[in-house]
Formats: structure tokens, sequence, C-alpha cells
């Protein structure tokens, strides 16, 4: 097979697609639209975890785990605030494999092991956190539950891409309940903030933060606080919500709470999540016709080390040079590999790396035993470099943040050099159609005239701004009065 | 709901119950057979994924994430070489919910909407797992591959019981490829010394390694390593197991490899598991009838520090001095916490950190903070103590230390206490009935003789030894001729 990539030009789907399993990031699997997460891939999955779960618990959260099912009763408890919630979910009926009787060596389900009440597969866990929570609440002593949960979850997705959209996927649900409106505000705004500064900091990804319309807005939610990015083919992508549910899950599972004052009130939560779709933004954010670009702070080994020898001699020499410069990069918190392979050739490893998005490599032959150098390759610039070993490691180190902020810097000039403020119809299409990217234009406030524009050129509001300034104009489409510009884009 | 718990005399099946629900480890939830862990539990259930993760990346291993759901096809392959295996799985048989035309306000499954293969919900990965590997898999380039995999799991249990057997449950399993046999078995055997190393230095929990009978072994595999520990009722409790499972999965899925002369041989295969029964066993290993006791690296909260006061001015005081004693027990690496809530006594605080089995309390009231002294209450003696501040930190420091080692230190001398050699099959039962625990006796090899004893006396042979002594002896039930002791007991 081999490893080079379609370009982004010829066709970007295209790109993504190949990238993301010649990459060795994740692979479809037998199961129609569920992947597998391939070790690399999780492996920066599991730095965007473990850095998400740290911020949680900074701010006051913890994890629990609830059932991977839901009774479809709950369900129905839920759907009556939620009409709109998707239906389209793995469905269990029985319980039970046999032997066929009729086709020996093959199995079928046992007719007779039919379940009372079938089980949903969890598409989100509010019916059964809330049907739970009903049981931890009485007071406001039990006040607030700050729970999170990282867990599978599974809709019945049509048309699946890896990572962006599949029938199962990996996410973290975070679930609160407050005595107050305005502690669980508070809390859906703060969730939103921590998702954005994470993906800013963490993945360099810049984002703009902001409310959903009524119709973009997660079923079940008074308010949807939401992150939104723009990957290079001038697409946004959702990259994070944080939903305001109100006391609409607290009524449809009867949780109420004594107050301090004694009386009985409805609780009010929250739910925010972001999911494996993330290393889809992360994908579509930085990389290049030549492979994967990770910055630092995600990048499983942050350095490798491809020594260049033609014997045994030199390469032994080179392991223990390799030996010292590693337990310095290490005592610096710098995760580095030594690619000592004796079965592919530096060529070959080179290329691997490039296409794994390693953000530097280091490259030591003879020629540098001899001189006391070593060859620099920077992934995100691929711009190479000779320099004295003397003082490699404080190089190495400040290297690692010049990445993650020039990766940063150049997605934050594209972003914003890629939002266009429209005022006519004609002009909106236009744009949409030539650069993309997001369009920053007045719109009347209306469903109907949103999903006009929606119908008409496949963008929707993104969000309305969290810094949008009150702005009297006339809307896009309709002409009538607006207060204020709203994100369209296409999306992911 | 009182606090106090059912002793263990009086009802231990009760007792562990109400120990579980009580110290908020977890609970039943609405789906039959599925329990929610709470955010206690879990804290606990996250240490001990923590440190098994640690020691699996630093024996090689990688992690990576497989589909929930099989294809029944997949399932049959592996029922080829695996005929034992239970069927009793959640099948997925529909993918989509709608509004029951015949009753408003209730959802039914769509019968349009259905599979036309059924899925089965991961009871176990091999099947998946190995199908992945044939793509994976071309020449001994690409062996070993070393990956495990953080998961839930579902088997549909009849009988359940928090932790110890539920329809779902949070698991490792890890699946290993490798070019030859001797390679496999070591992998085997190096996975399920990490376990028993894990299970007595980090949980306290002392057990006997060993391999399983033919008719104990997991179905598909060759050899099935095993470690066992004992519990206070005197049943035992197979705490993880490690599989040689020789080429059938690879015989199964047709995965071959080149080797280094070109030749083509079907891949040799290991997998091993633990699960969040690993927390049954540590509730029944060291707690007591005033609730959980726990090994200092399982606790959450190692130290949890509460204020006796009279007024807002001593909390304060108190507070100043707490925070001091936070930060030197954090610059150790312990965790602390300040239990400084003012909706509860400190009675209710001693007696809810307790139930929790938090290692040590620290007390402090006015007339600490005038003599310069401090209360420390262990949890695994019940012991209280008024001792100098001192030099607080490095008695809590030792103590840490202390306390997990007594905790080790009794187990096994309970465990020891209750293995019992007996060479007469009137004993065997006498034993079993009176004192429980692990018979060291002979047996002739047979299934025969297993299944009969087990018939006779619900004991079943737990494992072979690995440090089994040869030693010719008739067997204790048969009488006909055996070479060494195997350990019976009942089991969990």
């Amino acid at each position: 097979m081999s490893k080079k990539l379609t370009s982004r030009d010829e066709d970007y789907s295209k790109w993504y697609n190949e990238l993301v399993v010649k990459a060795d990031l994740a692979e479809n699997s037998a199961v129609r639209g569920c992947m597998v997460i391939k070790p690399y891939g999780f492996a920066i999955w599991e730095k965007i975890q473990a850095e998400l779960d740290r911020m949680f618990k900074e701010t006051g959260h913890q994890n629990a785990y609830f059932p991977l099912f839901i009774p479809k009763s709950l369900f129905e408890a839920e759907e009556k605030n939620a009409e709109g919630f998707a239906k389209e979910c793995a469905i269990v009926t029985h319980y039970r494999l046999q032997n066929d009787p009729e086709n020996p060596g093959k199995l079928r389900v046992d007719p007779e092991a039919k379940l009372e009440e079938e089980l949903i597969v969890r598409p989100t866990s509010e019916a059964i956190i809330w049907n739970t929570y009903k049981g931890w609440i009485q007071s406001y002593r039990d006040l607030p539950i700050l729970v999170n949960q990282w867990a599978n979850v599974v809709r019945w997705e049509m048309r699946t891409r890896l990572f962006l959209r599949t029938a199962e996927f990996l996410w973290q649900e975070g679930h609160t309940a407050h005595a107050t409106k305005v502690e669980a505000v508070k809390e859906a705004e703060l969730m939103n903030n921590v998702y954005a500064t994470f993906v800013e900091n963490f993945m360099a990804i810049p984002v703009i933060k902001g409310v959903k319309t009524d119709s973009e807005r997660f079923a079940g939610a008074v308010e949807t606080y939401c992150i939104e990015a723009l990957m290079q083919d001038g697409k946004a992508l959702q990259a994070g919500t944080s939903h305001f549910l109100g006391q609409n899950f607290a009524k449809a599972f009867d949780v109420k709470f004594a107050t301090q004052e004694g009386k009985q009130e409805y609780v009010w939560a929250t739910s925010w999540g972001v999911s494996t779709r993330l290393m889809g933004a992360l994908i579509m954010t930085h990389s290049d016709d030549h492979g994967l670009v990770l910055p630092p702070n995600l990048a499983p080994n942050q350095v490798v080390i491809v020594p260049i020898y033609k014997n045994d001699e030199q390469l032994e020499e080179i392991s223990t040079l390799v030996n010292v410069i590693m337990g310095e990069l290490r005592s610096k918190g710098i995760t580095v590999k030594f690619d000592n392979r004796t079965t592919f050739r530096p060529g070959a490893k080179f290329a691997q790396h490039e296409l794994q998005g390693v953000p530097l490599r280091i490259a030591i032959g003879p020629k540098d035993l001899e001189n006391g150098t070593v060859e620099l390759a920077r992934r995100d610039t691929l711009t190479k470099e000779v320099i004295a070993i003397d003082n490699l490691t404080e190089t190495v180190e400040g290297l690692m943040t010049e990445i993650q902020n020039t990766l940063y810097k150049k997605a934050l000039d594209f972003r914003d050099s890629h939002i266009t403020e429209v005022d006519d119809f004609e002009t909106f299409k236009t744009v949409l159609k030539t650069k993309g990217g997001f369009i920053s234009a007045h719109w009347d406030g209306t469903e109907e005239t949103e999903l006009k524009i929606k119908e008409l050129t496949k963008a929707t509001i993104r969000c309305i701004p969290s810094d949008m300034e009150t702005q009297s104009g006339d809307c896009v489409y309709s002409g009538k009065p607006s207060n204020g510009r709203v994100l369209f884009a296409k999306a992911y």
C-alpha cells in the first residue's frame, strides 16, 4: 500500500480518509459504522482524556459509571419533553443465542429469550442518570451533584465517517444537578469555557464560543452553549456542547429536593460533552498533504530519534549518545522514542514519523558523532537544521512551545481570514461557494428564515457568538430587522 | 436509612450488599443486573485502572479500542473452536424506535428497522479483535502485537450481585499476537504475574498463582493461568486470568504471517483480563462490620481531617492550621481531604469516613490547638492516639506504609490459616462445611472426579498451584494415584 496521500486540493474528503487509516489512527470494522481506534490514534485520545479529566476534577467533578442500556420506558418519560430526540438507536430485544437446529454450525437468536422490555443502547445518558439521581437527591444538602462519565455511546447513523460520525463513539458526558437556576446556568457556561480553553490551549484549535439557535439546540435543553471550530476546507465543526437543561429532566423523572426552607422544588440540570470527534477536528485543523501534524501537547511521542548507521559499531556508539539525550529530555517531561528498529531503513522511518505527525525528529549519523551535532526536522514547517548537541535539551524544550504556538497561530490566522461579513444574500451564496468559512450576517431571528437559508445553501447558524455586538441591521435573507450578526457556515 | 450494617456473622451476604450501597460504592439500576458505580466506588476503580495501566505500558502494551458489537457470523467462526462458550448475551436486532401508533405517548421498536445480521454486545472481544488483526498482520515484522482495551462487556447473568456478577461490567482485556509459541506462553505467564504483583502489592490481597483444569479453563484456551484469592467467609474468588490461546483464534479467523524464512504460519495468541470484580475482592478481603477498609494505595482520600469547633472563630483557626498540614502531606504525595462541611456534625462525619474506609482520620479541636496536638484514628485497627503535631507528616507517611502492610499481613495470615491439607473425603466435606477456605488434596486428574466432587460439595478445583510439589498420593475421592495436591474451594 502506498504511503502517499491524495492531496487536499485534489480531494479533501479522500485525503482525510486516507490519512486516518495510513497514519494508524483508526479504521473501519466488520460492524457497519463502527470503527477500530488503533493504538496510535488511541494514544492521542488518551492525551485528550487525561487533560480533560484533570480539568474536570479541578473544577470539582467526579467520575461515575451508569448502565449501557436504557429501558424503553425511561425513554418514553424523556420523550415527553424532548420530542425531537433521535430515535435511531441500537435496540436489544433478546438475550440468548443458540445453535440453529436448521443450520448445523450456525447460531440463531433463541426466540424464547425475548426481553419483556426492550433495552436501548445509550445514545446519551440523561434518562438513566436522572432516573438514578431521583434516588440520590432528597434535600439541598445532596446538591450540587457534579458527575462526569467516560463512556461509549451508539447512534444509528446512516452515513458514517471515521471519528466524525460513527455509529459507536467514545465520549464524556457530564451530568450535574443544582439547587438553583443561576448555579446551573453558571455550570453550563463554566464547562463550555473549560472546553474552549482545552481545545485552544491544548489542541491548538481556535474556537468561537456561542449559543445555538432554537432549531439547532439539543432536544430537552433550554440553552445550548457550544464551541465552533473551522476546518481547512472551510467547513465548521462543532467541537463541544454544554447544555442548560432547566428543570426539564427533573420534571420528566420527578426529581425534587427540599430547600433549606423546607419547600419541595424541582432540581436544575446541565449536561455537557465532547467526543472522539475531536480527533477529526485535530486532523482537519493542522494536517497537511504529507500526513498528520500534531501539536506537541497531543503527541504520543513528541520527539523521535532515528539513528543513521552503516554497521553495528556505529549503531552502538549512537545508542550510547541517544541514551544520554533521552534521559535529559525525559527529565524535562518531554516524551521521546528511540526508533532503533532494525527491520526498517531510515528513509522508511522518516516517512512513517512524518505521516504520523511526530512534532520533532532528530537524526544522528556518524558525521554528527564526529562533529558533535544532530539534525532536527520540524514536522509543522517541514524544515531541517543541523545544530550543536551542547544545548539540545534547551532547544528541544523551546521548540515544543514554539511548535504548539505556531500551530495555534496558523489555525487562528486561517480562521480569522475566513470570517466574512456579508450583507446581501447573493454575496452570501458566493462567499459560501468560493471561500467558505464563517459568514457573519444579520438574521431576523426566525426559524423560518434559518431553515430557508439552510435549504438554499446548506449553511446553518453555527452559533450566536457570546461576544456578539448589539448592532441593528437587516436580515441577510428576509431584510427584516435584526439586532446583531450571527455566524453561518456549512458544517460537519 | 440506618448507616449501621448487618454484621458478617449474622449474614455475610447481606453485610456485603449493605456495605456496597451504604459506603456509596455502587447500587442496582433500573436495568436488570446492571449496576451504577457511584463516584466514591468509581474513584477506587480509577486507582485500580491507573496502576494497572501503568504496569501494562511498562511491559510494552498499548491501548486501543474495538467495537462494542460483534456480528453474529464472527461468533460462529469462533464457536467452532469454543463450543462451550456461553451464549447468554445481549442481542441487538433493530435500529429504530418510533411512536407507537396504537399507544399515544409510547414508543415501540420499528418493525421495518430490522438488522440484516444480528449484533451481539461483546461478552469478550476475541472474535472482533482477531477479525481485525487479520488485516494488521502480514509478516513477522508486524509481530508482536501487544494491545489492551479498557471496555464494558455484557453477559446475561441470571443471578447478579453488585461487582461480583453483573450483566454489564467494566474490565480490561489484553489481546496479544506472537510469532512463536514460546513467546506467547511467556506473555501469558508474564501477565498473570503482573496481576499477582498488582493484587498483592497494590490491593494488599494475597493470591495463589496457578493454572486451571481442563473443565475450568476458558473455552478456546490451551492453558488458563489464574490468581485465586480467599474471602473472609472462606470462599475463593478468581481475581484475574491470563490465557494462552495457542493458534485457535488465528485458525478460526485465518490469521497467518510470513516468517523470516518466508513460510506462512498461524499466529500465536494470548488474552488476559481483570474486571470490576476486583472491587468485590477488595471489599471481602479487608472490610469489617463497621464498613469498608481501604488499603492506602486504593483510597481516594488517604487522610481526612475533621474540625471540631464551637464557633466560626475556632473553625477559622483550625482551617489555617489544616491548610499548612495539607500542604505538607500533599508534598509527600498523600491525598488528604478537609471535611469542613457545615451541614454535618463531627459525629456524622466520623461515621461516614469509617463506613467508607478512609485509612486515617485526623481530628483537630480547640484543645489540640492549645496543646499542639491532633487526634489520629486508624481505620484498620480502629485505634485512636493523640500525638504532637510537630512530626505529623512523618507519622502519617509511616502510617500509610504500615496500614498497607498490616492489611496484607492480616489477609495473608487468614488465607494461610485457611489452607488445609486433607487426605480423605469425609474430612474434605467436614473442613469445607466447618472452616471453608482452600483444601489442598490429591486428585486423580480426571474430569469425572472433579465434577463428582463439585456435585457432592459445590467445591471446585480453583487451581493447580504453580508451585505445586510433585508428590505421589491417592486421590481424595477416587483413591486413584495422584502426583500432587491441587486446591479445592467453594468459589464466588
